[in-house]
């Protein structure tokens, strides 16, 4: 059997459980790190490798997956004390890491393309190289390593990850060699995925208003030309008035954000997108954070018509 | 062979050509009537009967379908000079209609509900039964007989008129037995198609001005979260800079307005629809009225951002 690099997994939420389950059933020695102590424990009940701080990972591991939530986490994983930089830079001196070494960092999370890019430089300035890799499909996706993978970097790196990057995922984009493309192509991903959501509780919610009958209109859509991806998916759910968070309703609000602030940072408006992120801060300050993110359709079943307000 | 229902179609546009080619093709006896004579000589030069006025058209078929542009058209064949109502009315004068006959209407265009009730009524009184059934699909699966069609209307017409429904779909949804609803229908799935393609549009364009490779972009979202029915369909044209259209950008636009405008009467705030019908408008402005309404891309790419504008 040929050897496999070690892997270590920063993050084992949903998405980050998923990939570490993905990489242990299929043969890897795997070291994973996380704030919550009940993830660390199902994690060593399922033989992965327990790290007490990022940078004793960082000493162990060839491929440092970083699957935490935001940018602020990424740099206090990567930089802040007992990260990953510090955890090289005390392995080179007591000479633990083998000399010619790559070791990668694959930026998984949804961030900002211009953290990718700061992330990605100062990592370069310890000796380490970085993939822009966002990831998308769900947790199950990920167990099942057929998560979808939008991956910028250089080729060099990308071919070293090549076998890694199949093992945990069914379908990769090589963006291009510019890091910061990856999370550019989420973040517009996620920016239309999130409006056609709100499209989609809007119209269902619209036909309710008119006294129809939602599943029947649901189902007419679904095979009619307003038909999504994720109104499908979502609304389901829905009308089955299942808000339990396969996807929390949070974490589509900062996509959203992250994604207007791109645009807004280059001078590109985004109308809908806007319209689509007040739907979601709605949510929000309604007390639905923690739902699932469908509960854009209660916020619409909530809100009064316009002549109503003010 | 069973002997069929005889049937007009006025309004030999696109969906209605295609519909009365498909019911020709099936062995139907069809009448038609358009305002351009170029449409009836086609139609002639297909073995279809070309009738002078709808009066005529009225007074030798069993069902008459309708698929003129608006609720004006409608209003004009319908209850106009020579239209539909005086032709019944003067055919049962000179008893040339068989007694016993129930003549119907299918009203197959998009209008508001509240005027495919007011037409319905005004029928009643002439004794003609009407339909309220708005069709779904586009031109080449009406003349393939596998359009979709959301109907609405009594049973007892409703069964009636099966045969014929079959002859014409491939998929019919029964919404209720209250003419309007088959209209409430087409008008919110039309709205979220509507919107979710100026989403997509933005979207495109975001990453466009990004730096991201547009074909590639394109792939990525739909094989991911971001897809929808109408993205995929409209925005792979668009990327070939093929603006022919299959479907106006004035008539979507008119769609959204009476979507928009249902929403309104029933005191319901719709924020997507309302930023996409702008996007329409703008479209429209910019002189791409006969473009296909995926031409919402070009507004995106000539739009300039907030910073620049004013």
């Amino acid at each position: 059997m040929q050897e496999r690099i070690r892997v270590g997994v920063i993050g084992i939420g949903a998405m980050g459980m998923g990939i570490a389950k993905c990489l242990r059933a299929k043969g890897y020695a795997v070291s994973v790190r996380d704030v919550r102590p009940e993830a660390e424990h199902e994690a060593a009940s399922l033989g992965m490798t327990v790290c007490e701080t990022p940078a004793r990972m960082a000493a162990q591991v060839d491929a440092l997956i970083v699957v935490v939530l935001n940018a602020q986490q990424i740099d206090d994983v990567l930089f802040g004390d007992q990260g990953v930089a510090q955890g090289i830079a005390e392995a080179v001196v007591e000479s633990a890491a083998q000399p010619g070494t790559r070791r990668t960092v694959l930026l998984c999370s949804t961030i900002a393309p211009e953290d990718s890019v700061r992330f990605a430089e100062r990592l370069a300035q310890t000796g380490i190289d970085c993939l822009d890799a966002p990831i998308s499909g769900g947790p199950a996706k990920a167990e099942a390593g057929t998560m979808s993978m939008m991956l910028a970097g250089s080729a060099v790196t990308l071919d070293r990850c090549e076998q890694l990057l199949a093992d945990m995922s069914g379908r990769r984009f090589r963006i291009s060699e510019k890091v910061g493309d990856g999370a550019r192509t989420k973040l517009v991903n996620n920016l239309l995925a999130g409006t056609n959501l709100v499209a989609g509780a809007e119209a269902l919610a619209l036909g309710i208003k008119l006294g129809l009958d939602p599943k029947r209109l649901f189902d007419v859509i679904c095979a009619s030309s307003g038909s999504s991806w994720i109104f499908e998916d979502r609304m389901a759910r829905a009308l089955e008035n299942d808000y339990a968070p396969r996807a929390f309703a949070h974490i589509l609000t900062k996509d959203m954000t992250l994604a207007t602030g791109m645009a807004d940072s280059a001078g590109y408006d985004t109308p809908l997108g806007d319209a689509a992120l007040g739907i979601y801060r709605e949510t929000l300050e309604r007390g639905w954070a923690d739902l699932d993110d469908a509960a854009v359709l209660k916020t619409f079943l909530k809100r009064r018509g316009k002549e109503q307000e003010g």
